[in-house]
C-alpha cells in the first residue's frame, strides 16, 4: 500500500491513480494525513478490501506534500553507517546509538524549494520510518509489526550551527525551515522483498553524491525502534530518520556545499525520489 | 490570568474556583487544553471580558494533567545559568545556546508519580514558557507578546544515558516517561510584576535543593525566543524548558539521586508548586 498527501488530503496511490480516502470511504477516515495513523489497522484493512468503483486521478507531483505533515515526535539517528562515522571522524559504540531531534517545524514535502541560511549547509540521504502504533519497551521482534511504513527523506544539515563548540548542536542545525523534506508516498513494509535493504542514494545536479543500502546500517530499523522504545513511548505517526552513508558534502575534499538553483535529488528502491531545490537566503 | 487542564479539560482559574471553558462559552471554545494556544489572542479577549454567571467548581489538584498536554515542539536550553554550568564542569559560551528537546511522550501533570529507569536520576527545576503565537526571525523586544504563559516544569534525567560517551545523549537521557511534569497553571505574563525575575526551587523530601532567581539566566526568555526563532519556526502551544540553576543531585558530593518513595517539589513565585513522587522500576 501506498499513501500520499495531496494538498493536505489523505490519498491512495493506486495502479489508476490517487483515490481521495475520505471521498472514496464516506468519511469513514478524516482527509487530515497525519490522523490516518491513529487508525493505521483500520485503514490497513480498509485498502486492502479494495475501493470499488472510488474515481482516481492522475497523480500530481506538483501537489504533494509530506506524507507525514505533523508527527508528534520526530526522532533522528546520528552515525548509523561505518562508512559515513568514519568520513566524520566520529566514534561509533555498539553500546550507544545517537539520538537527536529534527524539530517537526523543518518538515517539508517532496517537491519543495528550501531557502539557504548562513552557513554550511549539506545533504544526507535517509530512510524514514513512520510508525502505525504504539511502542514502549518493545523488542527487535515485534518492531516491524509496528511501522505504518517507509518514506524518503533528506536530513538537510547546517554544519556549523551542527559541529559549533563547546557543545555539538545537531538537533538546532538541521531543523531550519524545510530542512527536513519527505515523500512522495509512504509505502508499508509488505511491499518491499526486504524493508531492510534498499538502495539509497543521491544526487546533486545530477551528479552522483551518496550510493548505499540500508542493510549496512549499524542500527537496523528494528533495532532502532527496540533501542528507542526502552525510553521513550513512541507512538502512531511518530517519525524516525535512519541516518545517513558515506558521500556527505562536508567531508569531501574540497567540501561540496548546496548552494543557490543546486536540484537535489533523494532516491530509495521501491519508494522513489524527493526533489528539493535551493535559493539563497533573503 | 490562569489556565488549568483538569482531566482533560480546559479550565479558567477565577477567586471563585475553577471554570470549565467549553460549558461557560457555550462551546465557542474546544475543551481540548492544546487547542486553546491556536486561538490564544481571541482566548484571552473571552476571559478578560469576564466569565458571567458561570459555575465555578472547587480545585480538585489531583485531576490536573499538564496546561499544555500535546505540544508540536519541546525545546529545552541546557547550561542556561552560570553556576549550574559551573556545578556541571562545563563551559558556556555567549555565542552558543545549548538546545535539545525532551521528546513529548515525557509529559505528564503536575501531581505525578513518576516510575524510575534503571540508572542515576537527577532533579533540574525549570521555568518553562509556552508559545501563544508563531515566532520566526523575531528580535528579543518582540518575544514576550507571543508568550501565552509561564508555568512550572521538572527537566527530569537519568544522568548514565544523559551524558554517555561518544556523544551526550541529553535528548533521551531525559525523556524516560514521566520527566517533564508541568503545571499546576499556566500563567499570563501580566500576571507577574516583573516575568524575568521569579524564585525559582525544588525540595527533595522537604530539603531545599535548589533555590535560585529566573533573573540569573544566562539568555533570558526573550532572548531564548529570539535566538531559537532565527532558526525555526515556533507555533502556538510549543514548550520551552528555560534551563536550571545550581544545586542538582549529580554534582553534590556525595551524589543526591532519586529513590523510591522521594516526593520532588518544585516551585516558582507566582505560579505554584508541582509534586512529583517516584517508585521503583518493574
Amino acid at each position: 500500500m501506498r499513501i500520499v498527501n495531496v494538498a493536505g488530503r489523505l490519498g491512495l496511490l493506486t495502479d489508476e491513480g490517487v483515490v481521495d480516502v475520505a471521498e472514496a470511504s464516506n468519511g469513514l477516515f478524516s482527509p487530515d494525513v497525519q490522523a490516518v495513523y491513529e487508525r493505521w489497522p483500520q485503514f490497513r484493512a480498509w485498502a486492502a478490501a479494495g475501493t470499488g468503483g472510488a474515481p482516481a486521478r492522475p497523480l500530481d507531483e506538483t501537489l504533494l506534500d509530506s506524507p507525514v505533515p505533523r508527527p508528534g515526535q520526530v526522532f533522528a539517528i546520528g552515525l548509523n553507517y561505518l562508512d559515513h562515522a568514519e568520513e566524520a571522524g566520529l566514534e561509533t559504540s555498539p553500546d550507544s546509538m545517537v539520538v537527536f531531534t529534527k524539530f517537526p517545524s523543518s518538515i517539508t514535502g517532496p517537491v519543495a524549494e528550501v531557502e539557504l541560511p548562513p552557513g554550511s549547509v549539506d545533504f544526507e540521504a535517509e530512510l524514514v520510518v513512520v510508525m502505525g502504533a504504539h511502542a514502549h519497551r518493545i523488542d527487535a521482534a515485534e518492531a516491524w509489526d509496528r511501522v505504518a511504513g517507509l518514506t524518503v527523506g533528506q536530513d538537510l544539515s547546517e554544519r556549523e550551527t551542527q559541529l559549533r563548540p563547546p557543545t555539538p548542536q545537531f538537533s538546532m542545525g538541521k531543523s531550519f525551515p524545510g530542512f527536513a523534506p519527505m515523500g512522495p508516498a509512504l509505502v508499508s513494509p509488505d511491499e518491499f522483498a526486504d524493508p531492510d535493504d534498499l538502495a539509497i542514494g543521491c544526487t546533486l545536479n545530477g551528479t552522483s553524491m551518496q550510493q548505499s543500502r540500508t542493510k549496512l546500517m549499524i542500527f537496523p530499523v528494528a533495532e532502532i525502534i527496540a533501542r528507542l522504545s526502552a525510553i521513550v513511548t513512541l507512538a502512531p505517526g511518530d517519525v524516525i530518520f535512519t541516518g545517513t552513508p558515506a558521500g556527505i558534502g562536508f567531508a569531501r575534499e574540497p567540501k561540496v556545499l548546496l548552494g543557490p538553483d543546486d536540484e537535489l535529488v533523494t532516491s530509495i528502491e521501491g519508494i522513489g525520489s524527493i526533489r528539493t531545490r535551493f535559493r539563497a537566503g533573503s
